[in-house]
């Protein structure tokens, strides 16, 4: 293999090894903002997400994503992918697919059947993340024929995700306790530690996430990628930045859980146009994410009334497709503040509300055949006791005296 | 340095950097699997297993595992290597070292003298691990010569470590309250978190164990390096799911450490297969490990009544024998299941039985000697107040409140 | 672009990348050595490092550093720096710059507002980190022409932190309840995991900080990067047992807490020499800092009186002075040890003081207005009991029973 090509091969690599170990931000995250005693059932949904994703990825769901179009709507199936020169691409992609179906997992976190939630997790991976990535990323999708801008996936990963935990914990329905006469009370998480850690580790992530995205870094796409760290990170601190002063200014005192949802939601917003708009672009699509996720996670909450525990519908479903609808306004090449017109505005919209569409459909439909069949939800016993000791006879922390809640 | 010489270099170097992080991983995991009052004392010997091996590697392990062979039995010692061309080869090979001690720090946990593991992590590290990886890794070992396989070191780096942890255990004895009255009782883990975090980080980790183990990434190696990354992360997802579903048949709930270990399981099983195998033959080998991990914790705990706290001997030392010989039946080229005969079967047994025994052996002259001079054991009291306040006279959670068990 | 710069380039921000994720470590170990009621408020202070510095280093911090030089003092200012050329070295100096800022963080941890600390840190960022460091750095500064040698920042990232450190806990003050009755109390930290995770991540971080800082790869700098991932980890494995050792003799057990301090000390001492020292040079440099940092911990604690929680003036003030005058002695091309005259020796005093004086004139000046306006202290009841409730609002850990202290 030339060096060009070899120089490419390797930054993809490593930057799947970095998504790859976003998991792990994910899974402490949703552990973190949540109650000890489901914290084992939280560690086996993210790990199966992994674990599904991989082998499923590897099965059918890559060749329903980059397969030769069908329609520009699906790829060819082709069952276990094999292509030796390509698995560099296989395993980037998989480590995106099982990105997706993570964020669904918090959304419905704490009283969710663990059986129920593993398939789904395989129809969301194989089957509705692939064929909706499909349309952005295979080449000859019908949105990449419109012109379609979504560089790393606000959309095609993130608020694909977060539409289906929107529909998915409205669903599911609240946690006992979480609306109660009328009123809308919070559950705390149990280790702020494992929340900030995670979301360290998921930002680390996002620099193979959106930079990875490139797919090489020879010739010109050197300058590319390192412009797209630099994007990703001014989008991430100010994010955070502004969620933690509107916090201040709202609540009267920084707020830490919605300081590192800023932090993501300037992640996930930036994700669709890390490669379009310039610093100036990144850093206020970080301030605008960092402050709509703010007032959108107490929407859904007091609002809508959907139990979304660790906020993913906000962050992941609106940042994401907020992110993806300022591309319009921000891109250098294309965006109206840059003197385009508001054709890309109009394509983003296309898209984001297309594939949101696709993921509340499908996911309504499997989830409501899920409800019908296997049921969605423990019992109530088990989610008061709490789902690691009823779906998994365990407990995460047995050294340590807990405090019921 | 030419291009390609910088790009291999550079692919050594960051796997390196992978692999080191595997430390974190060890500790995480086997602080997790056992009880608060230890975990001081367990985040110590980890620790030193990396101080120890960074130092001896460097002033006499590495040439006796890499110098010029003297009858393909042992490198030439020569103190304090410092060729400057090959600092990237000494720091790969070191990361590996401080991994074969690491693992029989589990196997022993809960009740061995601080001193003693120290001693013990120091032979293993410069003398008995060095060795036996000669025959493999040198190019004119004996095992080389017959053709074994172990690519990236089920056997060189994990058996090895296993067994040890077996002999060491064996001789160590039970925890206290851990076989009574003829029962085998389970004394979960403290914190279920750090297990997961630590298979997260050992799972990424291994992303340079294996594909690092290539030693180059330019020319052919680049789709050889991205094929590994594959067949790594079908065999650990394969290894998960395969221990999920076990446990979920005959304990009526999926279990959480057994699944991790089912993970780690297919990650100890491919590590030797990983460039022979293609990705069927990975995911195979990844469902037996995992399969076979759960029934080797049971018996080792149940019925050779050997208390090894995180299944170490059963994830390195069995599924690492188990993964070579698979190499026998999975290689593309030369496997039994893809036309050859046996003859790379019994290779690789004899490099199994050769290494294991040669582990056994010698760990056990090193600890028996160790038992009859420094002693192995930490008193009953020491044990059972916990060696955290006696052996490093700290407490790991002061502001907590700890159930006594 | 080359393929030499392609891989530059590549290197840089892999680099940047590991350093990146310092913060983390930063957090951890900063909120491990401290009690559990101030966690979210730690928190909080380090990802602010993070976010302010990735904006500030931007907007304005950046030019500061490395414009051209005015006077051989400062660069020139220019706002938002944006060379499409050179996003790479933006992202590697940005991670540097948090580092400095979060240095200070844990110096005055449990007892600081928040407020103030964000403003401090914000100073420290953009303007006293980025003046001494273009003295050294930027190829023009005065200590540039003297000859200093400061390779990855022992004195230019981490000492400047640590004697802002000292200034601002003197300034501060004690945290209630460390000196009573002329008696010093040990105030233990609340998780010793959350101490030896973040030291294995920073240990991690600084294959980036040092090997990072060659700012290349290409050519004959691929064996410069593999020497200093060497030289790096030998200082650092040195330095944690340096100070094991002298822990056990000197307080009878195998001290936890200055071992990882020991560690930290290894690595920041290397952090100047880490390029011109041999392997030899380098293990002593870690021995040295090793012991020196517990003599140090114990001399600022119970001699200077100033209360320091996590010992960030010891590892990162002394230590960094002192391995940058090791470089006087130990480096291969103009130490003493090496037949150089006692000249690079008083080069490196010259930078040290002048670099330490700088740093602590600055950040008085800073303090001492903070102090006469916003004020540097939260009230007494709420640090008793804690800044967690009373800053933000939140617990870090409310499904636990936490012990008053």
């Amino acid at each position: 293999m030339e060096t060009n090509a070899v120089l490419d091969l390797m930054w993809i690599v490593i930057a799947g090894i970095l998504v790859f170990f976003m998991q792990a931000g994910f899974t402490l995250v949703e552990s973190g903002f949540t109650r000890s005693k489901n914290t084992v059932n939280i560690i086996m949904k993210n790990l199966m997400d992994l674990c599904i994703g991989s082998l499923g990825f590897w099965i059918i769901g890559y060749t329903i994503m980059y397969g030769d179009s069908i329609g520009s709507f699906i790829g060819t199936p082709d069952l276990f992918y094999n292509d030796p020169a390509d698995m560099h691409n296989l395993f980037f992609q998989t480590v995106f697919a099982a990105t997706a179906a993570t964020i669904v997992s918090g959304a419905i976190a704490e009283r969710t059947k663990f059986s129920t939630y593993i398939i789904f997790s395989l129809v969301m991976t194989v089957v509705i993340y692939p064929i909706s990535g499909h349309w952005v990323w295979q080449g000859d999708g019908w949105l990449t024929n419109l012109g379609f801008i979504d560089f790393a996936g606000s959309t095609v990963v993130h608020s694909v995700g977060g539409w289906a935990g929107l529909v998915a914990a409205a669903l599911v329905g609240p946690r006992i306790g979480k609306y109660t006469d009328g009123k809308v009370n919070a559950i705390p998480g149990h280790n702020m530690m494992y929340g900030a850690l995670g979301v360290f580790i998921l930002w680390l992530g996002w620099f193979g996430f959106n930079p990875g995205s490139e797919l090489a870094i020879s010739g010109d796409s050197a300058n590319h990628v390192a412009g797209i760290v630099i994007t990703t990170n001014l989008a991430a601190a100010a994010g955070a930045l502004a969620a933690l002063f509107l916090t201040w200014i709202r609540y009267g005192k920084p707020d830490l859980s919605m300081t590192l949802n800023g932090a993501l939601a300037g992640l996930v917003g930036i994700t669709a146009g890390c490669a379009a708009v310039d610093n100036f672009g990144a850093a206020l699509i970080g301030v605008i994410c960092g402050l709509v996720v703010v007032f959108s996670i107490e929407f859904v909450d007091k609002k809508l009334k959907v139990d979304d525990p660790v906020g993913a519908v906000s962050v992941h479903g609106v940042c994401g497709a907020l992110g993806t609808l300022l591309v319009g306004l921000f891109a250098v090449d294309g965006g109206l503040f840059y003197g385009g017109g508001a054709g890309q505005l109009g394509v983003q919209a296309a898209g984001v509300f297309g594939i949101g569409a696709w993921a509340m459909v499908t996911s309504f439909i499997v989830l409501f055949i899920l409800k019908k069949t296997v049921g969605l939800r423990v019992s109530e016993k088990e989610e008061v006791e709490g789902l690691d000791d009823h779906e998994h006879g365990a407990s995460a922390y047995p050294d340590f005296t807990i405090n019921d809640r």
